[in-house]
């Protein structure tokens, strides 16, 4: 995301320091939870030095934002049904399942910590969304091109994802198939 | 809340210390946050004992609630204006208002704390949503004792606060009247 380096081979050295810095990172997440470690922290954790993750990343708050996307990319791709009713009732089904897991909340976590920030925050948080809108815009923006009508990306955040993450967070009640799929039908 | 004594004077000792306590909860949550102090530490800056919280609150987490919805009920009573729409949208308006505050998202962050504070504060915590939802339940009953449809409290939750508190989350746009007033509209 916010690679400064020439093209590399994927399977180098580089995929390699990669994938060993995003496992450092997770594990101090999960040890220490967001914003409680530093660069030098993930760098020694790794094995690498500081300044290959400054001229990776750039700041901490990228990597953050870099480990959370790879992770969303990995585990909830934007799904390709066909109809936005299916496409939308697939990622609504898929969120919900992700942020009544384990660690459902670690995106709001991550987003909240980062708003905190300062500005390196704030524009690594905006840079997250920012890709997750552009995802969603793309699934959006096929079914139009299909002929179906279609709300728009802040319709979907408004009254299926926001809806799902406040009754997780209040604890209020389990996000049940019905539901889920309710909140599809209403936007559509 | 959670008053165990027997009824007292307004304006005597137990109001002054009722007051006192809870000046000593705002000005600690202010300096370190939810989740960082103690109930010994609340009474040492209130001039109280330990045992006295303990005998009228019962715990920490039902005093943080206490304190809240003392604050809530003070800063967002909820409106009574005669017509189920006047009342949403003045509702709507509060909150919106509240949560785009200096510390606005300091009842989120409440409720986020509570539920990992154990049993006592996920009780607090559905203390707490539940005083609110029946308040908010009463002003849904008056209209419809006024012959006027009205949708259930979750529907306001899901459709009203939820798209509010994720978008001051997520920092996506100020919540503009317009966009405040369309969500009571589309929900009635």
């Amino acid at each position: 995301m916010n690679e400064r380096q020439p093209a590399r081979r994927p399977g180098g050295r580089s995929a390699r320091v990669g994938a060993e810095v995003h496992q450092a990172v997770t594990d101090l997440i999960s040890e220490r939870g967001y914003g409680n470690f530093t660069v030098g922290e993930v760098a020694a954790r790794a094995g690498v030095a500081d300044s290959s993750i400054y001229r990776r990343w750039g700041s901490l708050e990228s990597l953050l934002t870099d480990v959370a996307l790879t992770r969303l990319n990995a585990q909830s791709p934007m799904p390709d049904t066909g109809s936005l009713a299916g496409d939308l009732r697939a990622y609504a089904a898929n969120v919900a399942r992700e942020i009544t897991g384990p660690d459902g909340l670690a995106l709001l976590r991550l987003v909240i910590a980062l708003s905190s920030m300062g500005q390196q925050g704030l524009q690594a948080r905006d840079d997250l969304l920012d890709e997750r809108t552009r995802q969603l815009q793309s699934m959006l923006d096929r079914a139009r091109e299909r002929g179906e009508p279609a709300p728009d990306a802040f319709g979907v955040l408004d009254h299926i994802l926001a809806p799902m993450y406040i009754r997780v967070l209040l604890g209020r009640g389990p996000l049940t198939p019905d539901y889920v799929d309710g909140l599809v039908d209403r936007l559509l």
